[in-house]
């Protein structure tokens, strides 16, 4: 068996997320269904990071194992080819020792969650940001989201769902910038509690609409509280950006 | 009869072109319609350009006449409360005097036309951008692309449904740029014959992987004839950008 890393890009709008379930389409049972009319075998694709419905991948770090001989470009052109039309694409693929593991061997993640700060709907960028008619104090939300960095039990920014065994994470970096009309909030650690990210950006919004003074993030991730969770943020304006592992330098 | 400029947004990709079809959805119809929905009035919209099946739009001007008294945040809001779910949006309105015309009144139109050159097919900036998957050497299209611009007869880069009365156009600017994986061409002229962009950009693209030299952009020009094209390049990359005029300073 030869161990294949795929980097995946993704539009999740028409995904039950990335995992696959029971109850609807997912980003790895197409890449598993693709690889298999590839290759006649059935393959099990492992991925860095869980997606929910709706949330966007621009580089998600996978891997599938494969007994048949084949060259890493070939494989990536025959599943791009076999993906078509679903919105997925394997961007980059490569041979990874046998040891290597997307998840497990995954020591950093990265998101983006991007926000349109305007009060017309959205057109090109439907189902890519997330609209906020109501003007944003990119500046205050940045302030804000400091209180969140470092090792916190995120009790506060977890789904009811999650399964990790601790809600204590290491945030490493979340910044909030503006670029026009665009609001942009990323997001960094080893790893994510379930919900995480949107809600952090939820309450960085009410920070950044004036419903919340600056002080009430640091009284929020105090509290350890779901209840004092401030608004969720919706899936669609998310996306993974990268993930990193040690022999990457 | 009060005049309004609107500026609009659109997604291309589900109608027939900014103008009014018999057989199809246009941003034209949809726009009216609206307007009838919200006045209880026909009103005529007029606009800087017309656009093809799938082209985009990020701020097109245009202006509609309104007997009813009404403001024009009113008016914009109200419009873009009932566009949806259609993906055009009015980004900004305002009164304009009676002598103002959103086509005649137009002395600058701009253009960009977005390619992404990678190999792998396109998920989220699916019909957003044109998909170039051979290596695109943009300095070379940026030279080429000198050769077309200043006074010429375009006929070589015109539709043949071109209804202007000459094709000698003024190009302004026509410049190659690369950003990563994507390449961006920047058109501006007064005003363009019909598939100019679009054939500009598909001979530079020639030019780019290599198939022309780049001294025969001048001679396709020279030529004055439409079988010199080399490639004319899809809808779906091409934005109309900006509309300038007289009074903008």
């Amino acid at each position: 068996m030869t161990r294949f890393a795929l980097t995946l890009e993704f539009d999740g709008t028409p995904f039950f997320g990335l995992q696959r379930q029971k109850d609807g389409p997912s980003v790895q049972q197409s890449v598993e269904e693709a690889a298999f009319r590839v290759l006649g075998e059935e393959v099990r694709l492992h991925s860095a990071g869980r997606t929910d419905t709706g949330v966007h991948a621009l580089a998600m770090r996978s891997h599938i194992d494969i007994a048949k001989d084949i060259a890493p470009f070939r494989l990536m052109e025959a599943l791009n080819a076999h993906l078509r039309p679903e919105p997925i694409a394997v961007t980059r693929c490569e041979v990874v020792p046998d040891d290597w593991h997307a998840r497990f061997s995954c020591v950093g993640r990265s998101y983006v969650y991007r926000i349109a700060n305007r009060r017309a709907p959205l057109t090109l960028d439907k189902n890519r940001l997330w609209q906020v008619p109501q003007e944003l104090d990119h500046a205050a939300m940045h302030e804000a989201a400091q209180a969140l960095v470092g090792c916190h039990d995120f009790t506060t920014f977890r789904s009811v769902h999650c399964q990790a065994d601790s809600p204590v994470k290491t945030l490493d970096r979340l910044d909030v910038e503006r670029e026009g009309e665009e609001v942009r909030v990323h997001a960094a650690a080893r790893s994510f509690l379930h919900h995480q990210v949107r809600s952090m950006v939820g309450c960085l919004a009410l920070v950044g609409m004036g419903r919340w003074p600056i002080e009430r993030m640091a009284e929020a991730l105090a509290a350890r509280d779901r209840q004092e969770l401030g608004l969720n943020a919706p899936p669609h304006g998310l996306y993974f950006v990268a993930a990193s592992y040690p022999a990457d330098g």
